[in-house]
């Protein structure tokens, strides 16, 4: 089968690869039919996540129909059509039983990372019982693709660790994948004022087409001073962090009200500077997160009924021979009016 | 009257002042029978609180009687003994009404501060009706001072905040008064193990006696290794930061666990370097604050049913015409093994 790997830092390829086997009786083999491409993967290949080795198949995302399933695998058969979360969870660990599957002892993130992912023709899921969703009839597929990752990050480690509620007022920094998904989910709240930072005009307008309120353009550096105005110098209830540099942490920590929250997002590969000498008497909360996509099936359940429509982030569409080409597509997002790109297998 | 004031930077004086009077209806004067010294009174003797101005009585904790109360006053009458919170709140802005009393518009933390506080014969309590509490009949004066502020202060900012659970493994930086009281409020959720971390034996000693279950000196610049190793390698679920610089902060950051509480309590002078590019992936929770004294009525009642004692944190007892040899004592705490020092009035 084919398989696009991680070389090194800066390069990647499209290489044969065996069709994986089941290895454990809890693993299932899916055959993908459609994946996408995340902002985690351009980290890898900037060999930001040295964990991540040659000849690794990326992706962590997609949608697919089941080939094989493992003797312990009860939810599952060949020919289920299935959603595949990023995340990978035993369910039976200490972490798992706190709903902290993120960092389930045997799994987490580990698809595209510390086994081979999704941007292959096949994929083998660990415990495909708690890895794997039924997609409902008449599902729209491309819109399930969202739902790997995307959403439930933006929902769960942005609107929900970031206690959005209604009337209030949120900043989203970030006009990104994962920005608009927290974008959409957190009207889930009815929060009063959405605004939307961002350097690009075009991500800018398409947020208010999704739901802000406001957009602040922060090329200029001055978002810090826009946001205060907008807020009559009181500052926001909830600033979400979805960039992952330390500019945008910063701009987070000065509009921040005194007990407000500050929702870290963003994948950062520096060190931030807290000004907890400003920030000890703010009653703020900080939280950072990896997904544990203990949402998605409620998350499901919201697209199904349109409540939901993630299938507004997709912009571009290709098929699995044209990969490399989604990547340039991707990886250069903002001059190509890009947001999520669908790759379509066979 | 007499009152201790701050002059400049480094410097204080006993000055004779006017006896204050009303000046809102929502006043109550209170005579001062017994107060004590803070921690944040030697940062404001540092310099380090430049809103507090030359002639300042100093001074937010304490208990007395009540002299006289503004035509608003609903619930005091002269005569009452009353504890004095810290906290001083109006009960109507919109932070109040959320309960965040500690950002009242017309209050919050002004005692000593940004109004005369209580190292005085006698005090101006604005919003006396939210800001006081009736001392319960045969209830132990000296052990309510410690409800003025540090007993709330440890458990609002570090145990609430930090959202101790039984069973769970909590570490507290900084065995001085908020980090003792922290301990002794975190036993009210029966976490499996405290560990408390200090510089000085003596009150790392005090510590086993107050209910922690281990102990670590950090002097030898080790203390990470160390509670790592007391933790199997996993960390602990909260770790309570109360001292306030920043190498106390970088123990927290590095020995709270996947899914846990990082709580701020101490009063930093300058920024930290918070590890995000390590900690974006580890779903912690980071809050700061100023007390609310939301809980002070159910602190109340655990001092007087004795399930709390804080008046084992009272190690110096001085009359207000030793006020200054009290300074010494707590400003050298360790060397005097002082931990909370009472001064009485007449």
């Amino acid at each position: 089968m084919k398989a696009l790997t991680y070389v090194e830092p800066g390069k990647k390829e499209v290489v044969e690869k065996p069709v994986p086997t089941i290895e454990k009786p809890t693993d299932v083999i899916v055959k993908m039919t459609k994946t996408t491409i995340c902002g985690t993967d351009l980290h890898i290949l900037s060999g930001d996540v040295p964990a991540v080795t040659k000849g690794r198949t990326l992706g962590h995302e997609g949608v697919g129909i089941v080939e094989e399933v493992g003797d312990g695998v009860k939810n599952f058969k060949k020919g289920d059509r299935v959603l595949i979360s990023c995340i990978t969870s035993c369910g039976k660990c200490e972490n798992c039983k706190k709903g902290l599957y993120s960092h389930c002892e045997d799994g987490g993130w580990i698809l595209g990372h510390l086994i081979d992912g999704t941007q292959a023709e096949y994929v083998r899921i660990p415990h495909g019982d708690n890895s794997l969703y039924h997609i409902p009839e008449g599902a729209d597929e491309e819109a399930l693709v969202m739902l790997s990752d995307i959403l439930p990050t933006g929902f769960e480690i942005g609107v929900l660790n970031g206690q959005v509620q209604p009337g209030q007022t949120v900043a989203i920094i970030g006009a990104g994948p994962v920005g608009m998904a927290a974008l959409l989910t957190a009207q889930f709240y009815s929060p009063a004022d959405i605004i939307m930072v961002d350097l690009d005009d075009n991500r800018l307008e398409t947020s208010l087409k999704f739901g802000a309120t406001k957009t602040v353009n922060s090329s200029d550096g001055k978002a810090i001073e826009k946001i205060m105005e907008l807020t009559d110098g009181k500052g926001v209830d909830v600033a979400i962090e979805a960039v992952g540099i330390p500019a945008t942490f910063d701009i987070c920590q000065e509009i921040v009200k005194p007990g407000g929250f500050l929702a870290n997002v963003g994948v950062h590969g520096k060190p931030v500077e807290f000004h907890i000498e400003k920030l000890w008497i703010s009653n703020i909360t900080l939280t950072t997160g990896l997904v544990n996509t203990n949402t998605t099936p409620m998350l499901l359940k919201t697209v199904t009924s349109k409540k939901l429509q993630p299938e507004q982030l997709i912009t571009h569409r290709f098929t699995f021979d044209q990969i490399l080409e989604a990547y340039e597509v991707f990886k250069n997002a903002a001059k190509n009016q890009a947001m999520k790109v669908i790759i379509s297998n066979g």
